[in-house]
């Protein structure tokens, strides 16, 4: 399990004074690629050329967020083949009150944007 | 069931060269915006300060789009008290192939920001 | 001088209720994309991979714009070797009122980002 | 002056693959809203409900950003009446290779949006 913390900036609000629905979205995002970031996976990537799609994302927003919240994104995955699944919950910094949860299904392809298998060392 | 077009935007394209998974939220989230507004709905949401908040968004990515693409949007919502839900799919322009559907279950809530029963004549 | 029309975005909205700042510099990317689509440039930049960068932004705000506001963009430019420079104006649909003005001084790197000559039959 | 740091967001890259113009004015706004909350500034604005709007804004963008990139912006201000001017350079983290450079014109609005002078005791 990753962990990732980052916090809200004034311009992520949105018309109702919390950070926008889509913006959760780019949060987790953030903190998949921290976690590729972590595990040496970047390198992969990178070598390859291959890359994950994101083909499925179930989110649930319990609590709002806003200005200068700190956050932090707790991350794991386990492979279902051909999938790559992420569990990823939000929870305000110092306390266990969850804000956010999100299940994300990606598929990797190749760079013809074929999907492939992931490789059996791919490990998480 | 409400139609909405609209057109990808170079500045909405990531790295990997097509439109990232939180802009498609985005896109569904404007769709919503025009349908409140072509039901005359906006103005129940003016004269009573209530709004609705989004609590959860099942979304499924199936094609990938990219620059200049034209798209439309369909809306349709339904009561399952107390929550309301929209139920969106995302097309390219004339065709009928699927680009993305989502399921987003919103809630009302009052000026003080507590959840609320949707007014008998809400209707959409 | 091309024109090109948008509508604000309910997504695009602040916590003060007024697109921000920096969407407005998206709205002026946009327009210059769909002129440089327009002029059938867009041919020139797949055929060689080149592409412009942006060195410097001077942009003005006149008027605040809001949800639904309909927009035009004016945009023309001039070559200054080796620069190319954009001047773009956004007014509200059907006004002359200036909402934003912007010059956008940007520059040709080939595909191995070095800054080159425009072509001699780069017109725009 | 006042300094602020941040770190590229894997979702903040454009097609070109490095952050795109608009998201620059994104970063400069955050270490903006950071000075007024370090300044205890924000205080006055919750209070009054006074805000500043951007009115002008010049930006020279002088190397590209990418993933991870580790940021410092220092950021100053100066009253000039009735405008408050900020002045903002970007560099990246552990250098003195400066990246952008802002230059950004505000004005205080009070909560009837009307443009008024600057306290006396604002100091920043």
């Amino acid at each position: 399990m990753y962990r990732c913390t980052l916090e809200v900036r004034g311009y992520e609000l949105d018309s109702f004074n919390h950070v926008n629905n889509a913006v959760y979205l780019n949060y987790f995002e953030h903190a998949r690629w921290q976690m590729i970031r972590e595990t040496g996976l970047i390198n992969f990537f990178k070598d390859t050329g291959y890359f994950l799609v994101v083909v499925d994302i179930h989110i649930k927003y319990m609590k709002e967020i806003t200005l200068f919240d700190e956050l932090v994104i707790e991350t794991s995955c386990s492979k279902k083949e051909p999938y790559l699944y992420f569990y990823q919950e939000m929870y305000k910094s110092g306390s266990r009150v969850k804000v956010s949860k999100a299940e994300v299904k990606t598929l990797l392809l190749d760079n013809e944007r074929i999907p492939i298998d992931l490789p059996e060392d791919f490990e998480v």
